[in-house]
Parts: structure tokens; C-alpha cells; sequence
């Protein structure tokens, strides 16, 4: 097993100001490479203490991979701290240089001296080319352990990562490693647990089971590790088809991160098309489908009507309905979902209204009520919920529940 | 100056399939409290791991903060760990239980077994009440420092660190610390980091400035420490002003945190209305845009024109121009944004038309081409860029391009 330790460099982080995200993208990475991250770090830009991360690190792991702190900006240090560590002066490489220049010249930037300084590398260092941005990566070798430097940007760390991947299987004998992932909706993470008690009770010493559970889903992450990749393949075949079956009722699918993906995958199947109307989800849902490559082959559009008027003209819904039961009721949720579903000329279409907040409860519906609606060929039906949450999480969660519905109707509409 | 380190217990998130913003979110509510966070440090749910870091990382800080492996499932064994550590056994809470029994009562579900364990808690600690969860929460003093335990769920985390960081308050003097944040756009790092070199090097030591870039724009951030309330105060207010002069024709707003906040912030101050038309961008504009509390005020809707047919029949683009210049044109993207301003009657409007990939693209057309137009009574402006990336960050990007049109066309037209 190699052990891997990841060091995230930047203030930033620290006090919150930005979310981790490389840290989650290089495990994903080097995980399906098969090798083990067994922890990621956050430190300040401070010389002293990138210093006693990364040799610590070091100590205990057989690579360390660092990012951050190779801008151009005063902030940046870890070059300068990984050249005293390594004990390797600072020199300018060729290669890095010209690459900055043609960059800039591309577009139609100057070349300053603040840019100049990042050509400078240390001399022991392997340089880790960095196609889309200024600042080069690092390799630095001692006593058959590597040590890796990249910028803290996720396009670059992401673009290079492929580079520090290769280095490392060249460098490393590595174990098979071997994940399968379940995604289930409409059932609580202790209710599934429990369905699954006897399995995991019987589950080998080189499995895992673990429980990711999301806002209004949850997926399940089979995980084995061995030498022999055919009993491991074998094995863990076996053991997620068992899986599925016990909690077939909630199964959604293999190898999906969300529903939007699995709703996608229905449509293409079943050779539909869809549209959404979103008031308080205010375009996610259609966000969360256009993320999807290929989406436009089952999507045609959303109408995000957040005022009513939108709600009247664009999507006709009745007027004395708006005013009699109010925007956020079954019967606009209805008309919502069956108005777009004929200006866009779909086969299937979500609608949603509620009231996201933080502002706008009555007592009679507090914030946190949302009516999500499906329309097809054969008619409508609506669903009432309740989540009271921050803005952000209602809006999160109540798409996946459209998303669920919309998912459930096509499955059953075959 | 009290040291903070943030542990977070998940294998998930060492594999990356989920990204980890817990440690984002305390950190940001620890540091608008005055409280340092030095590290934070993601490990795996193994028992012998996780003594070693709480142990470690207890003995170098003041207070160490966990979260994760609080679940009621076979993977969650932070509390076990935690009552070895502290040498304290494992006792039924009846508050706990009872809280546990009401919220399953509430939602309909039985109260199993598997649920009864989460009432038990080490009798030594404090119990950190969990309101919107059923894990509790935990409070350990040990030699004048403290060790909190949190569920893993962001909500419920959000939820009690109010009551985790009144507990800090009352143990620990602390110090004062000030942050101020500018946004800028329409700027590189490098040429601001230039124009700002003597701000930089007159800075008083007790200051920092940090920059936080994102897609498209970029944040700076003055950090201030000290023991003079007054003094913090006056100086971190002089020197955000001639930050500001310093870059005056980029900057966008202070403490903001997206170019939807200004733009929501700018359309306020001069009422008026506003729409999206979305091909590319797919519904994200919408959804950045209502994101931000209040934007009912402002924002009317959004039509998401993802097929061609949308694009003619709702938003009226000329189907001439749809096969003469193709849907990624100047002409498709301003009739775009003239369409959508008309239908929903609003002030102005923004249209987006472009190739995120990874497909669709052509010699002439490579992926990562889009137009951006804008609309107003005056008439129409449309911009073409070229950004090949990712398709998520394509998305985020071009949605960044067209609310700084927006936010510029809008200043403009005062």
C-alpha cells in the first residue's frame, strides 16, 4: 500500500473564505490509480509551519502531494520553503520561461518581472509542466519518496495531476483497489442501514461499506483492496449485485453522482424529452441537467418564471388561481408544469414553487413549503413538501426531489 | 491568540467523492469569533487513526474540533474513540433519547435499535444539543483545553457550532481581528498584484492581504490582529480605501461574494428589472442569481433555450439567422436577449450562446466558444469569448462574463 498524504497551502481556507475542493479532485484521482490517501491537510501560507507539514508528512507517508503558493502574488512562498528543504537553489529553467512569455503573448499581456520570477525553479527538481497556466510543478525525490508541488488553481492542479500519476505508477508497485458505488432515493440513511445489517455483518476483512448520503438521496460505496484482481473483481461484482437486490425499492442506479444523471440516463433510454418551470428553484434543476454532457439530446429548456406575471403570460397559468390559492399551491404547480410542457413541445415536465426564504412565510405556509408538480401525455399530479433550511440547501434539496419525482414517472410511464 | 485545529472523519471524503465544506464553514464562523484556525486535517473512519490525530493534535492547540462518525452506521466510530480517549464510559442520555424518539415521532418513522445507540454518550462530557438532527454533540475539557465532536452533516454542524463557539467565548480571552473584502473583475492576478506592489510593502506587520481568485474575477482580502479594538479598526478602514483607489476601474463591491450579489445589489439601487436567456449556460446565471436572498425584487425569469426550436418559438430568434450563422452567433445571441427582454418585460437582459463540450464543437467553431449579448431600451451589445476548460467551469465562467456585462452595462447607463 502506498500512503499518500495531500497538504492544501492557503489562507484562504483556512478562514473559509474558500472551499477545499482540490483536496476531494487528487483522492478521486489517485484513488482510482489505486493508491491510498490517508490524509489531506490544511495550512496558512506561513514559511515555518509549510515547513513542519511537509516534512512530518514525509516522515510517515511515501508521497506528499502539496498545493498552493506558486503564484506570482506576495503571498506565495512554498517554492522558496521546498528549496530550502530540498536544499536546492533557485534557477531559472528555459523552457518554463518561454512557455510564460508565449502565454501572455496569446493574450496580449505584458511580461513583467513579477511574471519572470516564476520561471525560477530549484535546481533538483523535476518540472512538472503546466500547460494551461504560469506556474510550473515540482518533483523532488529522497529516499525513494516523492514529494510534489502544485498550484493551488484547479484547472492546473487538475491538468497536471495525469503527469504526477504517471510519475508515481512508474515509481510504485501498486495494489488493486477496486470501488463500486449504489445510489439510492426515498428511504433515510438508518432505515437502509438497518436493511442492510446482516450484510455487512458478513462482508469480508478486504471490503468496505461506506454510507454517503446527500440531500434527498444517498449513495453506497463498496470498496476492496487485495492482490489478486480477479477474486477482487469477482467479489465485489458479487457483493454489489446483493446489494442492490436487498434495497431494490430504492435502487437508482450504478456509478451515478446525482439524479440528474440517472433522470438523463431514462431519457435517452426511453427516447423523451423534457422541460422544467422553476419559480423558488430558480433554474437548478435545469442547471443540474446541463451539467450532463450530452443533455441537449432530452432537454429542450426551462421557463424560470420567479415573478407571477412570467407565471400568467409565459406559462399560462389562470389568474383567479394565482390569486385565489396563491403561487405556491397545487393548482399553480399544475399549470406550471403543464404550461411548459406545451410552449416547449416535451413529453415530460417538473414544476416547482415555494417559498425559499429566508423571507416570505405566512403561518399557514411557513418557509420551507414548496409544491413540486410532473406533467405528461396522461395528465398531472403534485406533491406537497416541507424543508425549512438555509436558502441554499432548499434549493439543493427540493431539485432533487423534482429530479426524483421526474425519475419515478418516467420509470413508471414505460 | 487561540489555536484552532479542525479534524474531519469521513473515507468519503479521502476518496473524493464528496467535496469537504465543513472545514470552510467552521473556519469562517470561528474566525468572525476571533479564533485561529492553524490546520485543519481530513482521516479516514479508523479508530486507531483517529486517536492518533485528536491526540496530536490536542497537545500543539487549544481546541480541537471534530466532525464526522457520528452516525447511527456500522462506519461511524468517533464516539467510541472519544470515550477511550477521555477514559470515560458510554451512558444512556434520556434528554437525547427523547429528542431522538419526538423527531422520529414527527416524521412518521419507528424508533429501532439501531437509533436507541445514538442516545448514548461519554458521561464525562457536555452534550452539545442537536436540534435538527438525531446525533448529539459533544463538549471534553481537558487541562484547560477543549475537544467538540459534531455530526458530519453541514446543517446540523451549521446548526450547534452557535452554541460550540459560546462555549469558546466563555473559556478564552480573545483577540480582536478584523477582515475587510474587495472584489474585482476585468483583472488578472499578476497585473493587480503589479499595481498594487507598494501598498503591499507598506503594510504595517500586523496586516495581511490575501488574494482569492475565482472564475473570472477576484477577491482581495485585509486581515488585521491586535489587541486595540480601536486601532484595528481605523487602520483596516484607511487602507481598504486606498486598496479601492488603488484599482478603482476594476473594483466591484466590498464584503460581496459573487458578481450576482453586486448585480442584485446595483438593480436595488436603481430599480430595475432584469432577465436571462440561456442556451450554454443552462439555467446557472437563474440560479447564481436567486441564490441571493431578496432577488424577487429584482429578477423576473429566465428562459433556458437549450434546443433551437426554444430559441425560435419562445424567444422569437429568426430562423434565417439560426441556419445562416448558426446558433453560436453575435445575431442569435443579441435576438436572444432582445426576446427575452420583451417576453418578460424587464429593464434588461443578458443571453448566452456557446460550446461548453465536450463535444459539438468545429474547426471554426472550437468548443469553448460563446457569444454574450446584452439588451436594453437602448438597443444591443454582444462579446465574444473563447474559453476551453471543463464543462462545469466553462459554465461558471461564461456566467461570471455575462453578469460583469450585466453589472457594467447597468453602472453605465445611470
Amino acid at each position: 500500500m502506498v500512503k499518500v498524504a495531500i497538504i492544501n497551502i492557503g489562507d484562504e481556507l483556512l478562514i473559509g473564505q474558500v472551499v477545499n475542493t482540490n483536496a476531494a479532485e487528487m483522492a478521486k484521482m489517485l484513488n482510482a490509480a489505486g493508491f491510498d490517501v490517508v490524509l489531506t491537510q490544511t495550512i496558512g501560507d506561513d514559511g515555518e509551519t509549510i515547513r513542519k507539514f511537509v516534512v512530518e508528512s514525509l516522515a510517515y507517508n511515501d508521497v506528499v502531494l502539496v498545493t498552493g503558493g506558486l503564484g506570482p502574488t506576495k503571498d506565495d512562498i512554498t517554492k522558496k520553503v521546498l528549496a530550502e528543504i530540498f536544499d536546492s537553489e533557485l534557477v531559472e529553467n528555459v523552457e518554463v520561461r518561454e512557455h510564460i512569455k508565449k502565454m501572455f503573448a496569446q493574450r496580449g499581456y505584458a511580461f513583467t518581472p513579477t511574471n519572470q520570477e516564476q520561471a525560477l525553479v530549484p535546481k533538483k527538481c523535476r518540472v512538472i509542466f503546466n500547460a494551461v497556466g504560469t506556474a510550473p510543478g515540482m518533483c523532488f525525490e529522497k529516499e525513494g519518496k516523492l514529494l510534489f508541488s502544485l498550484p493551488g488553481v484547479p484547472f492546473e492542479m487538475r491538468t497536471m495531476m495525469k503527469e504526477v500519476i504517471r510519475i508515481m505508477e512508474d515509481h510504485f508497485e501498486t495494489e488493486v483497489i477496486e470501488h463500486r458505488t449504489l445510489m439510492f432515493a426515498g428511504i433515510g440513511e438508518s432505515f437502509l442501514s438497518d436493511m442492510l445489517e446482516d450484510f455487512e455483518a458478513t462482508l469480508p476483512a478486504y471490503m468496505k461499506l461506506a454510507y454517503l448520503p446527500q440531500p434527498g438521496m444517498l449513495r453506497l460505496r463498496l470498496t476492496a483492496k487485495g492482490t489478486s484482481k480477479k477474486l477482487i473483481l469477482s467479489e465485489i461484482e458479487n457483493r454489489k449485485e446483493a446489494l442492490r437486490h436487498l434495497a431494490q425499492d430504492y435502487f437508482i442506479g450504478y456509478e451515478m453522482n446525482s439524479l440528474a444523471e440517472a433522470v438523463g440516463e431514462k431519457l435517452v433510454e426511453v427516447q423523451k424529452t423534457m422541460a422544467t418551470a422553476e419559480s423558488c428553484t430558480g433554474g437548478n434543476i435545469a442547471h443540474q441537467i446541463t451539467l450532463i454532457p450530452g443533455s441537449s439530446r432530452y432537454f429542450k429548456g426551462t421557463v424560470v418564471s420567479y415573478a407571477n406575471e412570467v407565471k400568467q403570460q409565459v406559462l399560462g397559468v389562470n389568474v383567479c388561481d394565482l390569486e385565489k390559492y396563491g403561487a405556491v399551491s397545487e393548482q399553480v404547480a399544475k399549470q406550471m408544469a403543464q404550461g411548459v410542457r406545451q410552449l416547449l413541445q416535451v413529453d415530460y415536465a417538473v414544476a416547482t414553487t415555494g417559498i425559499a426564504g429566508p423571507d416570505g412565510g405566512t403561518e399557514e405556509k411557513p418557509v420551507g413549503t414548496v409544491w413540486i408538480a410532473f406533467a405528461d401525455v396522461n395528465g398531472c399530479h403534485a406533491e406537497k413538501y416541507c424543508y425549512a433550511s438555509t436558502r441554499e440547501s432548499f434549493i439543493d434539496r427540493v431539485s432533487n426531489y423534482a429530479l426524483l419525482m421526474l425519475l419515478k414517472k418516467i420509470s413508471a410511464a414505460r
